[in-house]
């Protein structure tokens, strides 16, 4: 999916809802383990009652490989769901990879060749820490995302991503400085947490064309507002994530009802936010 | 397994080497193609004619990832075949995983927890950029170790791993600094890639103590003197990594008798290494 397109599907929703599929099989409504899958059938559910108020699914490859050979197989069946919505939604790969660079093609392919993995989803996440030939081979792909971590909604994003250098620049703006010139705004986005809102200033200074993938609006404490403040640009530019707070909104057999409700609610605040600054 | 269990191990094979299964399904011997697993096959025979001479094998995820439900088949059955050998092999996940805390622990558990994955490695790589809370969850199993990436062999290491602070202190050496606070010798190690050995030294002052995972030694042009003149300490200390010079030292028929014959000539090599710094 190019950038207009995505530009397109968030005016199109009026949205910029991106809902993480953090599928946890100990936390899914109890009634859901009888059946032959229970965690692609969460999805299933989550994503039909979502879908209309969400742009993008990003499930974090975690909670289904922690689950081996079976838990795989619930992302593929996950997958093919999200990509029979075709341009409706915007499919991100949450796995944080990063390798040498013969071995970051294998985690690209791994996410984008559907022929060799079975998988094409539209982006990937991408760890920042072995440089540029750790990233580049993901921008190989025509059509492919990757979303490198610069400033993360932890409280381990102190240790190191503001580590200060000889002239006062934090760690994580380096890394924004120097890498946006691997690739464009048309591949490239970042991991920028709303729980350092304030931050956004200085992130739009470095990359204002970028797409932000902004994790820790609500449960973490950041506000949408505030994000909407100082991360939109003429693009909308904002991927706004939120996982456990729609998905296990309730964990009663109206989960899904629960969940459509709490995106709902996310999606009314973005539509009066994109038509606050003129982007609807 | 135990730090003093792996000691015990190298001096009982009188080496260091660690065997990188980056398993390719375009580079094995074309021969093994027709055969029902191409991949577990040629790692079968692989390890079959190197074990004598390896302490540690590390296949690298993203050759098995990129092939999806298939290739993580082909990683289940080399895992199982690796464990059969009990503690004559060190097994390490090249995964270099690294989250928020409930996904890292997620991560660990799929790596770890064989119940709930298929996987029991007993260690995995793990990316620092994410601080703290990305790297505790995988210290959170017994007998267990998390490998962490402090300087890497690759050309992009440049990038940010030699970020200076305003001390003058580079990235990587705040990496090992801080990190190394949040468990022990006995559940830590860090990659040092051996093109930059001379860094050892420098490294060795920070944590004299920690095993060393060194890629780079061979191909990507790392001496073995070099690194075992630094790195070597009372525990030996080092793992030293060669996975494409042996596993693809030819690729005919013969490959399995050339891989045994490169696996070999590095252990007399670190046969006499050990023995020059009295480890044996």
């Amino acid at each position: 999916m190019t950038r207009q397109e995505l530009f397109e599907l968030i005016k199109r929703k009026k949205s910029f809802l991106c809902v993480g599929l953090d599928s946890d099989l100990q936390k899914i409504p109890k009634h859901l383990l009888g059946s032959d899958d229970p965690v692609f059938e969460f999805n299933r559910q989550v994503i039909d009652a979502t879908i209309e108020y969400t742009v993008a699914y990003k499930p974090n490859l975690a909670f289904y490989e922690s689950r081996g050979l079976k838990g795989m197989h619930s992302l593929e069946r996950t997958f093919k769901l999200l990509q029979s919505y075709g341009k409706e939604v915007f499919t991100i790969a949450d796995a944080k990879r990063g390798d040498i660079g013969n071995t970051s093609t294998q985690y690209a392919k791994s996410v984008f060749d559907e022929t060799s993995s079975g998988f094409s989803f539209d982006a990937v996440t991408v760890a920042p820490y072995m440089g540029e030939d750790s990233v580049k081979p993901f921008l190989d792909f025509p059509g492919k995302w990757a979303i490198v971590l610069a400033l993360t909604s932890n409280k381990g994003a102190e240790d190191f991503q503001f580590f200060l250098s000889e002239n006062g620049t934090p760690l994580f703006q380096q890394v924004l400085s120097r890498s946006h010139k691997w690739g464009s705004a048309e591949n490239m986005m970042y991991v920028i947490g709303a729980t350092r809102a304030e931050m956004l200033a200085e992130v739009r200074k470095i990359i204002p064309d970028h797409f932000l993938l902004v994790p820790g609006v609500g449960a973490q404490g950041g506000s949408l507002q505030e994000v909407a403040k100082y991360g939109l640009n003429s693009h909308c530019g904002l991927l706004v994530n939120a996982s456990r707070s729609i998905i296990f909104a309730s964990s009663d057999t109206e989960f899904a009802i629960k969940a459509g409700a709490e995106a709902l609610a996310m999606q009314k605040e973005m539509e009066i936010l994109l038509a606050l600054y003129s982007l609807i």
